[in-house]
């Protein structure tokens, strides 16, 4: 029961939500200041997802560059835990809605976290570097130290499928450009380049930057903090997830599982046994201790 | 246990998931036969949203109106739900992939299918313009079937919040000025108006078309089934249910419910009452029958 | 903007929710006016889910053969798309909540929905019994009805796996059971039997009652709404979605697809191709028509 | 492409889902064992679920106070997220299902977790107690440990709504008749209560154990590891968000954000501005630097 008057209880429930993303009257709808009908066909959607994510307009040239790893990243096939989701939601009867939010939720640390773990690596060296430290040793004791945090597999090198990720490269050509057109510093590539240099230095082969590792090159040059790294990506993964889901639907399929039904499963536990009579576990076990109750 | 031979089992195995979107090989990736290295920095994000989805790419200016569609449609404010969900969950602790999946996933016929349905209102209209009904004739037999079926909310017109929707008249101005290009037929769009005519006439007052009707205008210009129109409406919609993740985990903010705690509900079930004995109600109620067992 | 005054808009707010569930004060919790503390400990957890849900307390046999329904359907292995998706979203670093989250959504029409339409079915007969329909010309009709609309596959008979459900027949043992205490009246058992037996007439050969026909007797029986059977049989397969992630999750993995990476998937699309200059689709596409923007 | 021969790729991939939970043939379930005809009417909802997670049947007594802890935790009114989410997610169209993932989801760590943590926290000090260090002792270390990583909010103690829960004192005294009749061990009880106690010394007044802390209290004595704790609070807490969901659906409503329409969010961001044409952003902002593309 309210304890406040009612006009401090308003305004109290008012301010519950307040955002600066998008101030609405009747009629009227701005995002970060900008009438939306301003915005309608004068920029493009990733400089959207800027405008939206950050408060102020990317110029054209870092909208491109946030629109290549957008495209980049859209999908990586049927065997991909989030795409095998959404195909079998959609034969499970769900809407794309629904096939697309199972699908979604399953970006977590170790599936969609890569690129922001990266980005975390980066910000690492980048510290480092900012403390005075030479790039060479900035790499070696971050990765060291995040070896010791999270184990052996450093987020955005190596790919289990891929011994060149064949995003990298384009991507990386992208980002050197624009560095030259004096678009971006150039610091977070020199970084990654590094780290893949004293990878090949540890391991005695090449681990190449990967999807992730290109990605996060860019999203850090462009000043994204790395929990965005994972959202941007999520943005992208979602028309993958969205164009199985659909192709799934067209090509019908009732309830499938991950494999077809003449392939199995191996069984672990134990071989068969009865409810026993003793130790209270019997048909009646229910009432094994009912006077207690 | 497998009856078939192994290798027929593999074959089953390797097709029990297919698609036309993404052909891959160690160190290649192909969406819709294009190497992706080649798309990369070279196609917009619509475009390969359109590619993934449909097969083909768009020429630029299709790819510019559905830009325009994306652009339209990102958010609403946290008092729709599915900005609301994403908000709360965020503040009981989730990354932004689970606070984004909880918020899609209420994205269904009613919050989100709005763009779908009324993209099927003006497909049942094409159809009898095809069949060689007049216009207006169309409209009125279309809406009929519509009203008897689902009610007298017209998906795509009218709206609770804005008297006319500041979105719709920059969308349709970008119609007519591809229309007059001929980048598209320009069917719908007097479909479109045609259905916000009758509808004024029926009711007396202007029922203006609403974001939802004119994004289903564009994504039926430009060849889009209707469930698509709820995809692509998920695109864009999930920038906004980011950025007000993003946005609330900045904020803080503990388990936050939808209103302040000073303004409870209202409870309008039973008064107090107790277990009783009679009845095989009371505290060893669990027992009432324990000799059925 | 607020144009009502403060108090009635505090009245608004506070009867935007409401229910009929839970009472709540200050150290003071009901349901359906029961004090929790009065709950705890004396009565059964089906009790409280009937309770929670229908808004008085059962019997205690009526309680039981509700629990047996609940502990009959709580899982179906690791082939099924519910139990595969809560074991890959465990391997992509989802905790349990999320993981269950991802699954049961997918518990939709076609893979959850079962037992809501066999009872939906159930009732269409029992409506025709009203009418003074004999049982068997009841079930033809129902039948015909249902196949017109839905399709041969009728829910909650036969199954892909198993020849006879083991299930079923403990279950309607149970229910014959109660019948005869007089706990339930019986009707909806010998709908279920009779459409089991209209089915191997037309078959040729027995179509038996599976998990999902048998736990609708059992829920029409009890008086449940169709919606409500699904609804618990989420709360029953909740169980099994839960033991698997969390098996999963001692077991480790990581990011694991739905088969062995040794094997792969289809590719049904088009051959390998190359961006071209021709009709705006090349290296600068996204310029292609810069110019009408 | 697979270089293993078929026998090889048939044994792998019948091995890459293995279970101890559930066996099936053709006509047989078995669950840990036991054939699920056996189990259907003899054990109660509550061991089927221990039965799940931990691989063997528990007593009578240990699955009635597992069933208080089940009972207890099922709602916390409208007002809580997860409620509030799957209310609103009704009334945007989605089946129980979709309601029940949207709510489910967000049983996260901080909404869903406080179980969990405080178990971590209760087996922190046992692990204390097995070194030899006195209970009290045990406790102010654990706590510092605790408040040191976590920040001052312990876990399971204390209620922003309830001065004292009134569903503690019932679960613990089912503890402590558990303890009498040698069910239950009682370690845990003993902690639970002193952290009880050495909170309210630091505070000056007392943080009564809330349900969180009571049934974290219940799980670690019944064996359950910490998060198997918030597993069995999200099998609790679904009754409710299920019983919610099922009465928004009878009771109506059309897209219900969190508060009436009346009622608006607080806007914090820029004030109006226009898209200039200065640096690159104007109405044609896409082409700024088209010629780099």
């Amino acid at each position: 029961m309210p304890e406040m008057n009612p006009a401090d209880l308003i305004q109290r429930a008012t301010q519950w939500w307040s955002t600066a993303i998008i101030d609405m009257k009747p009629g009227v709808i701005r995002f970060r200041g900008y009438p939306i009908e301003q915005l309608i066909g004068a920029i493009s959607f990733p400089q959207m997802i800027w405008l939206m994510l950050r408060g102020e307009l990317p110029s054209a040239e870092q909208g491109a560059l946030l629109e290549a790893a957008l495209v980049s990243a859209v999908d990586h096939g049927p065997q991909a835990p989030s795409i095998a989701i959404s195909r079998m939601a959609v034969t499970c009867g769900l809407p794309l809605n629904g096939a697309m939010a199972s699908a979604i939720n399953v970006l977590d640390d170790i599936h969609g976290g890569a690129g922001e773990q990266c980005m975390e690596l980066y910000a690492a060296i980048a510290q480092r570097l900012d403390g005075g430290t030479a790039l060479e040793r900035a790499v070696v004791e971050a990765l060291d130290t995040f070896t010791a945090q999270h184990g052996k597999i450093i987020p955005g090198f190596g790919h289990r499928f891929h011994p060149t990720d064949p995003r990298s490269p384009r991507l990386l050509s992208l980002v050197d450009a624009a560095r030259d057109k004096g678009v971006i510093a150039g610091r977070f590539a020199d970084i990654g380049r590094a780290v893949e240099g004293e990878l090949q230095r540890r391991k005695g082969r090449k681990i190449p930057m990967n999807i992730d590792g290109a990605t996060a090159v860019i999203y850090a040059e462009l000043g994204f903090s790395p929990p965005l790294g994972r959202g941007l990506f999520i943005l992208s993964r979602s028309v993958g997830i969205l164009a199985h889901a659909w192709e799934q639907s067209q090509q019908g399929g009732r309830i499938k599982g991950p494999m077809p039904p003449s392939i199995s499963y191996t069984y672990t536990g134990s071989p068969e046994r009865t409810l026993s009579e003793a130790a209270g576990q019997g048909p009646d076990t229910k009432q094994g201790a009912a006077s207690q109750r």
